[in-house]
């Protein structure tokens, strides 16, 4: 059977991806505590292909994600990305997974507990040069306006919003990148806003983190600021991406900011 | 060539739908003060097969839309509908257009003004018994949550909601249904929440609508009754749905109320 | 602490459903082989409002769902719905939840085997006088037009289809809802289209599809009839809707067909 | 009443983009033949933030939109970028928006003739040392596999794909980015795809491009390609990038393909 994908090509067009987009398989990630979670994720696989060849193998994307079980960690996506290299015989291999991740959490007064989902991804790349692992973090969190809280007799509107984080961490001396938790990144957010989001409030509850909001008025701009400041103040991080948005509760459209830094010192 | 479509079909099933979805047109709909406004629809259009047809003729939906060169309002859906029957030989005819809307809205205090998207839908249907019309609004709100207000020594959590009212109205003596505007359903969504929502505010304007909120406490539940209130005291509305949703700004999900009701008075 | 929600209500509007929605939560669900897979749902959930009671106590939902560690069954959503109507003293209540559902696939000719998703919903509701139970799945096919082969020299367009069905069955002697299990309806949608979709095939499989697909042409419509004909057939299911969606790949929208039945002799 | 955002901020931490997300307006374009064409677009607007700012002031965002009346074309979007600049007295702006284009389509055998629907952007950006501007523009396309046609017996899997093209342009002798128009860039993922898709085909016309499209197979690695080599022989284009993505009939999930290109030669 004749293999297509393997013929020559003359266009003289090396590509920077190809691969497969939006294959939801079940994943089994590691939490704090060290346990394994499972869950659901979305997978972006693709290779670089060079220039004399016309296509890739699209089905050994999925034969290699097969044979890892669905195992995505800090620790074995430079595996599967090793593999894809070797098995579609490219120079560079790319793999994001996006997933939610559940954390059991408890209510600030009652003690409630329950889980809560955040929208997790890995995206991990691996080129001649070098290798590249980011762990992205969606959090929402609670904000209440300062404007609105200075300007107005009673009342401050407040809303959803959304911290999202991406960091790259520094390598440790075998070379692998610092391990830095979920968990972690959630706590920084949280710590940023006005107030946590949670899954389950009995009354003291929603009391206790209304008045928590009230106290701690911040724009998109002060999350952005806080979790950049806390960010810079650890170590293990390398880069960074923050951006937050709030679902304004008096307009129908977001209000955002977003910043990237990059630790100057070398790595 | 062969009329494929046209065969007859032994399965000895009728289908209820048979058209095409998520078709995107540019639209002329006529607004309160008379005026055209164009924007972009979303279409779904379908009529029954009998059971004796093995397929309808997909592109005759296309050409119907095209002859009416995009205008849909309560007095044009009925000649589309017609239109399809014909073309297509069927018995009963569909047309759902969803379309976001534009009202210039006027701030509370500073007087400024800007448009304002509102996701509306007409569903039309004509079948041999009757005919039917269907205007949907979805409005974006302000909702303060009471029990905060009661319970917290400070603040309330808000959050945007969204409210959305389905109206079929009574004939009128000529047998077509009455007009109710898009504009009348946005004033009683917004009647029934704690606040308007704006795609404009200045500080004042802000300071207004935080203690407008805060003065307004509404549940989700509250929302809903207040708006069936006001649809059942309006004598052109014959039935309703009111949905009202809530992007709780202290949890991770939605908070959501539902009532359907129906004039019991003969039509 | 006030209970604002305990409070009466003078409005005189008691409300079909009141509850939470997009809450997102790990699940278990059993396969046909009676073992378990752990998935992620969505979930609405439900009760309804009497017209004397302010409102509903939404934390309440989380708590059952906790209660019931996400176990999610034909057998368990009713003792769901059961705990909910007792906490939340309603009348009636309803659940609502979505999860992708993963099977393992083998390829036709190479037997490679890998994980498929497919989106799946259950959806329970208790009130005064009956029980009801919907199982839903949604699965992608390969469609190839009739037409299209009857009228082209050579080829003919196909697509990625999408057969939806749900059903509800007879009730076994104890009146609980017979089992029909997700890999059946799978299976009827499969047989009903040109050729299943898979999540793996090496090149002999991807022959073998591409000549099955050619072979079995099929319009939207017969898809949803040659769907209906296995489910008049099954015994066991006493209500049907199937619908039916091309993405077609000659159009930028798409096709669709739709039919509920009923069977009419008594349940 | 206090200006909370004008305060000064001590965190020391410029912010990359402030601004507001998802903002719906209605807009003018251009099309090629000098018409203005009334669409929707979605907005994202932002500025720079210097560290000893606290917060921007998300109003004037929506009164710059409104003083130009949502005419946004490749000569207007650097005056409102100016007007952000100086209102919001920032250093940069930026400017995306997203919008449907419509363009009547000419079937190839019958010249039936409809309005077809391709999803646009703009994205203008303006620095103290650049402006930049890109045009992005996605086509639907019907694309065909080679290696299903070379080893099957008969037939072949065919789907609709998406090639979204995005370009910058040369400056020409006044220093503005030369103009491409969308029109351009849709016949051009036209002709490196399998065959163009129509909104509106007539039977002869189906015949037509079911075989135009088998008797020209290509992978997505082909399409994009095919656009790479085309552009890069189009010296108005100075930088793009291309990718295409197959809803594959034969899975579950896309394949896809990307290159990022730039003149070596000096602007």
């Amino acid at each position: 059977m004749q293999d297509v994908q393997g013929l020559p090509d003359d266009r003289e067009i090396a590509l920077d991806r190809v691969g497969v987009a939006g294959l939801c398989h079940p994943i089994v990630v590691l939490d704090r505590r060290s346990e394994k979670q499972r869950t659901v994720g979305t997978f972006e696989m693709s290779v670089s292909l060079p220039r004399e060849q016309k296509g890739t193998h699209m089905s050994r994307f999925v034969e290699v994600l097969n044979e890892h079980h669905g195992e995505v960690t800090m620790r074995t996506v430079p595996k599967i990305l090793r593999d894809l290299q070797t098995r579609l015989d490219a120079s560079s291999a790319r793999v994001e997974v996006e997933f939610p991740y559940f954390l059991e959490r408890t209510a600030p007064v009652s003690g409630a507990t329950a889980l809560m989902d955040y929208s997790c991804a890995f995206i991990g790349e691996l080129s001649e040069d070098e290798d590249d692992f980011v762990l992205r973090v969606r959090v929402p969190v609670t904000s209440l306006c300062p404007c609105s809280k200075a300007i107005s007799e009673r009342g401050a509107h407040n809303q959803r919003g959304y911290i999202t984080i991406s960091v790259r961490t520094q390598t440790d001396l075998d070379g692998d990148p610092q391990l830095v938790w979920i968990e972690e990144l959630i706590e920084v957010a949280e710590q940023s806003a006005s107030a946590p989001v949670y899954p389950l409030l009995k009354r003291p509850d929603e009391a206790h983190v209304t008045v928590q909001a009230y106290d701690n008025p911040v724009f998109v701009e002060d999350m952005v600021r806080n979790v950049a400041r806390r960010l810079q103040d650890e170590p293990r991080v390398h880069w960074f991406e923050v951006h937050a948005e709030n679902h304004e509760s008096i307009h129908n459209h977001s209000a955002f900011a977003q910043v990237t830094w990059s630790r100057s010192e070398p790595q």
